[in-house]
């Protein structure tokens, strides 16, 4: 198959910031992409060769979407399974393979999936509904505090709280949910394994989630992870694991807790590039979006190794901000060496929303960490 | 000015492989751009907000173009300069100035500008047709060899010529054109010099062209330059000169001839990002394309050391290939570390014509090389 001509054609569902940095390297190799996104607004309405409005949970839209396509990827899981499954039973090559999407698109089913795999994860319970949590509590079956997580279609910290007391269950989804023992881990950390349809695996190195000393929210990922060899290695081990118990093909990007002795625990995993990830784009050989493209392109796959200390900060909306985006200071961080802004292209800032990200890079990690506290102190996303 | 918002708008002149790598930088901070090109299978037709198909040297075409914009670019110099000036006299930033396009579009008042300003050169003569050339030979006013070049719109090799006989005249453009002494040179070197309109300037590293041994056709552009540091320096130094002599705000790409004792003459420059500077995509702290549109966005300026050892590979039109372009043995390539292949999405391959590039970068010079050469002798460009 000639991917690098227009015979070849690659379908992408979602035509967000994942799917447009993917939309880099299909440009870079001149492969032809066809974006399905429900917004005329998506990051990805230009830069692909044909752009379609439609809804990704719709059977139909998706269903038609797949029609004359050589090979069709995600840059999101929330999309309809079913229409991949018909798509792929006719014939078409759906990478991540839908089988795998609905052991992830779903987070109980991924739990019971580790549970299945001697996995190790935190513990958790299954509930149907809302309601059962709280009769859980009541008789004593569950113990406060644990986390709440929603089974599925929660995207960016929206579905995932910490439950305290019964209050906290006030305003949350009624259905489907996981109520997961809370890990005090040492660190969280991430690790990005590559996968092609030939079974050729490669994993990026580990990298660190540092969290705001006070907000309980990211500030930096940070690569390599500043952890102990003999730790990294179990972690780059255990993701590599998982993946191939998945067997998909793809990225699989798998967050872990280290735990107070060491010990590793998934958290959760996503089928596709990964924020975590976003940090390869200036430091690696081969940047995750480049990575994912020989993977479901069944290309041979590219180093992973990095040329230089990578840091992402996210750009997120500030609070008390809402309406059209102003990215304030940017010729300030511009004048600090090594870094590199990512902007989305949404139009319009909300509190958190992801609007775009910085990398920072030093063959030095410390002196990057040090650049990177400075471009988180100095930009702001604000509304005008 | 709020670049990174859909108010700004950005021009550019031109929608080749240089507009398009451009594109990558502006979908990367959500530059709004607008692109004038001939073709309408021009690179550059997607990635762009919006395209616009017409002449680039038709004065009433570039001049309605440049309505509405605040900064216009481009990315080819043989684009019709009485628009440019006209538009720059009613107000729109035009980078790199016409000012400065009227040096370097035109080879003849370009070697000119150089003797009046003291910048090194090999000698030459200018002749307003080309039956004077002749003449001069005959009446011994020019000895043979020299170097024929057209005045101007020559490009990728066209419009240059090694005269050794009067023969060699037969067939060329009749217009106006130089003949220039030939330099037995050590090294063929370029030095890409970025310039906002602050006056900030950096120069990038010094790269070297590495020529096949017997076909007189550069091979390798490899960064850093295998040369001796003061040597280095001094093509720095000068590159820099030229840069601040024509004042122009943008890129300069200055190629210059190492003599045999080590003088650094300046051969020729281009007002814009140039193919000796593709290796900064991956070797880079900030790559050739990114840099240009800081100078002419007048943001500061990106770092220009390079994190590793870059060497690149033009993908050229294999003889005795014309038609669908088929890229033969891709997946060979994309085994080696370290590889990464642009493929430029023209859809027609002929002779020499350029179609793409690969880069090589690695810590070790040393070892780029020789994954350089793998690369050189497993890919070809060939017709279907």
């Amino acid at each position: 198959m000639n991917y690098f001509s227009s015979d070849f054609k690659l379908g992408i569902l979602g035509g967000g910031q994942l799917g447009k940095m993917m939309l880099y390297e299909t440009r870079k190799w001149d492969v032809w992409t066809k974006v399905l996104d429900a917004s005329p607004e998506a990051p990805c309405k230009i830069s692909c060769d044909q752009f379609v409005q439609g809804e990704l949970l719709d059977f139909e839209t998706v269903y038609n979407f797949g029609q004359g396509l050589d090979v069709l990827t995600i840059e999101i899981e929330n999309v309809n399974l079913d229409a991949l499954e018909r798509l792929e039973k006719e014939g078409l090559k759906v990478f991540p393979q839908p089988r795998a999407l609905r052991i992830i698109q779903n987070k109980a089913k991924q739990k019971l999936f580790y549970v299945d795999h001697d996995i190790p994860t935190a513990e958790f319970q299954r509930f149907a509904y809302l309601s059962e949590i709280e009769d859980s509590i009541n008789n004593g079956g569950l113990k406060l505090p644990f986390v709440w997580k929603v089974a599925q279609f929660g995207y960016d910290g929206q579905g995932v709280k910490v439950v305290r007391s019964l209050a906290d269950l006030q305003g949350l989804p009624k259905g489907e949910c996981i109520a997961e023992t809370m890990i005090p881990f040492k660190n969280e950390l991430a690790v990005i394994v590559a996968r092609n349809s030939k079974g050729e695996t490669k994993t990026y190195p580990v990298v660190e989630m540092e969290f705001h000393p006070e907000a309980n929210q990211v500030e930096y990922v940070i690569c390599p992870a500043r952890i102990d060899d003999k730790v990294a290695t179990k972690a780059r081990e255990l993701a590599l694991h998982v993946a191939e118990k998945i067997g998909l093909t793809g990225l699989l990007a798998v967050e872990m807790f280290q735990t107070q002795d060491d010990q590793i625990l998934v958290n959760e995993v996503a089928p596709r590039p990964h924020n975590s990830g976003h940090y390869s784009i200036e430091a690696s050989y081969t940047n995750q979006f480049e990575q994912h493209i020989r993977c479901i392109l069944n290309l041979p796959l590219g180093a992973t190794e990095s040329k230089v200390a990578g840091i992402m900060v996210n750009l997120v909306g500030a609070e008390g901000h809402t309406g059209d985006v102003v990215y304030e200071n940017m010729e300030e961080i511009l004048k600090l060496e090594g870094v590199t802004p990512h902007i989305y292209g949404k139009k319009q800032t909300r509190p958190f929303r992801k609007m775009g990200h910085v990398t920072i890079v030093n063959p030095d990690i410390d002196q990057a960490r040090k650049t990177a506290q400075q471009v988180k102190e100095t930009i702001k996303v604000i509304s005008k």
